[in-house]
């Protein structure tokens, strides 16, 4: 079955807004055999949108719209699909009474215009939104499926596992799946690990190999077509192990388990406590240890020292080593390292100091540079890093890299 | 001029990866004057994307692809145009050169697979790519313009910024501009807001208005189409005025200025320091106040406490009140931000504790509820909230309410 998938809005095609539907619902289409083709975007334009829609119409068997089911002048879509149709709008009394409901229960005064959202093309289903009013819609039109989705990702998100998938499982059935595994790797470029795997890269056919770039790493892709998800698996493995052979040392996690999920469960099995001292990462290296379920078991806390004042109330740092080596020093990394450890009681500790930019930088001391130190009971490691970008991506680099540093430490292996 | 964008790739097709390339390229596009009609992305299959690119070039006068110009098998982009144009490939040596200068600067072995990112057709001028290796590409055919950018969002942006903007003015001038001011709006509601500028927004036609859901909130945005950005901004001047004389109380800043930017001009005008005790956002909040450049001027650090043993030691919240109230109270985060101010000697103490969970919530101590507390010369005040989504998204709604509450603050308005 081919899809096409449509996105629909000016804030898209005007670049208000970074499209995330196409990608969600076209890897999650992949995941159950559906072929993702083409991917438009077009703006709120009626005719444009009614050419599109029905182009669309003549190259896939099942088109998926999102966006344009709001309250606003500008949400066009569905009234678009009912003209190519044929069929005029009613209101759907369901959606209309959970729309009364959720005012009510919200305790906020219902607009009149939200009307506008539960009215659907006479004779279509409907897909309840849970996520908010507008419903979801499909047509059958022509031996094809028309569909409509709500453009907000948490609503269509919802309504697409909720309802289109168990939709689509049930229409088509699943000619074959599409399954991938992911190796995420680090410390590694594009063009090195290529060199490394490129004859199998050639070789390949089913499973087939990608590389990507990501700002965590490159990762390899293994993507297998097959009657089941244990056949696919079963045309992976031997791949994957082939690649594990070679540059496995790079590899800190599958299917894009963030670092953070992987130091976490090292923390949780070794029955392990942490706690960080950050500078120029603000709180981000805490804030994504954070992200994960559960990590109050195993994050005692941080402390973010921006200051050189609280580096040394805070932190316990020499002010003699901060005035001689400076704050940026492989001197100030080990004393904020084992001073969190130490002050929070934790059985490792981190700590990042270095210059994010843009000012701030010196000829010996550039913008970028970055000393991370992890220390526990195997004693403390300080590594230099010298990381490229604006701002924010020093930011995030330097955390990635802290995050490995700390699994490499778990791990037993060399973090230096 | 009309221009349509292309974005190739498995990876985006599969959504194994989200397409921000065509949303920056389109609203730079806009702001020069050219129109995007059309968006399409399609995979690396030599045959689809031919199509594609040949259906383009009947409909637009500019087409810009990006992606697929790398140095890996799956790279064909620019061999597909070179078939369009009738061109064979050819070594671009200046290309080249700084390929090799590149490998030797960054001292790692150059594998030989690098040498197809310096192939170009025949005749083609040529973009530098100074973020990267793999130059860009512009044909001229049959009097328009096939231009090839990188697929890496940091090498693509800064080629379109220094070389295809110039490009694009030099050839076709500009022949009108669109030009738009976006109203950042927080704590209201979509169709509430609608409701409030209905009239404007049905009455409107040049400036146009729209309104927009982010994360961050509702925007409005006015849009005008004139011969000069000066004219363009005649035209908005007087919608905006009406706009914030309606609404003005929840629009915190224009042209999606990041509230942490707001709050940190604010204290950098008043001379004041802030410190944060952040319990359930884990250092996001400081984060996102660091994550602007010179934030080191008022952030003089934070203490995240996810443990009540550092709430108690660090933050010296009252134990006895940790027993009777929880940690999840007003009278902790009272304690919290008090503490963090007096610990850390800062003007503005800011603290937050909440259940981001999944878990960890009860009946009367639901996930999503989060107090946070201000504190300064003027007193404490401590807000409670009720936010719903995923952990990430609490934590990301939490930072946004508690720079809120200090921005209300630092401006002399009720925080409550």
């Amino acid at each position: 079955m081919r899809v096409e998938l449509i996105t629909t809005g000016s804030e898209l095609l005007l670049g208000q807004i970074v499209n995330t539907n196409s990608a969600y619902m076209a890897s999650h289409l992949n995941d159950i055999g559906f072929d993702v083709l083409y991917q438009t975007t077009v703006g709120d334009n009626y005719n444009r949108m009614k050419k599109v829609i029905e182009n669309a119409l003549t190259r896939a068997d099942i088109v998926i719209t999102t966006g344009g089911l709001g309250p606003t002048q500008g949400d066009i879509t569905k009234y678009v699909c009912a003209e190519i149709t044929g069929k005029k709008m009613v209101t759907h009394e369901e959606s209309k009474k959970r729309m009364y409901d959720h005012f009510k229960e919200k305790d906020i005064p219902m607009t009149e215009n939200n009307l506008r959202q539960v009215l659907v093309p006479d004779g279509a289903d409907v897909f309840v939104n849970y996520n908010g009013i507008a419903p979801g819609i499909v047509q059958n039109y022509d031996g094809k499926f028309l569909i409509n989705l709500p453009g907000p990702p948490r609503e269509m998100k919802n309504m697409f596992d909720k309802s289109l998938k168990p939709f689509l499982k049930d229409k088509f059935g699943i000619e074959h799946v599409i399954y991938s595994v992911v190796l995420d790797t680090f410390d590694i470029g594009e063009s090195f690990l290529e060199t490394e795997i490129r004859d199998l890269i050639l070789k390949q056919h089913n499973p087939t190999l990608a590389l990507l770039v990501r700002p965590s790493g490159v990762i390899i892709r293994i993507t297998a077509k097959a009657n089941s998800i244990e056949e696919a698996k079963q045309l992976i493995k031997p791949v994957e192990a082939e690649i594990y052979s070679r540059v496995g040392q790079y590899i800190y996690a599958i299917d894009d388990e963030p670092m953070e999920n992987v130091v976490g469960h090292l923390l949780l099995a070794k029955k392990m406590t942490i706690a960080c001292a950050e500078s120029c990462t603000g709180g981000l290296l805490t804030s994504r240890l954070t992200d994960i379920a559960g990590s109050s078991a195993y994050v005692a806390g941080s402390v973010v020292s921006y200051s050189n004042q609280v580096k040394i109330e805070q932190l316990h740092v020499d002010a003699t080593v901060l005035q001689e080596k400076g704050a940026v020093s492989e001197e100030t990394a080990k004393y904020m390292a084992e001073g969190i450890a130490a002050i929070m009681k934790t059985d490792i500790g981190v700590s990042v100091t270095g210059i994010a930019g843009p000012g701030g930088g010196t000829a010996e001391k550039p913008v970028g540079l970055v000393y991370i130190a992890v220390t526990g009971s195997k004693g403390t490691y300080v590594v230099k890093n010298l990381f490229s970008g604006k701002r924010e991506e020093i930011k995030y680099r330097t955390t990635q890299k802290a995050l490995n540093m700390i699994r490499l430490y778990l791990e037993d292996k060399s973090v230096l």
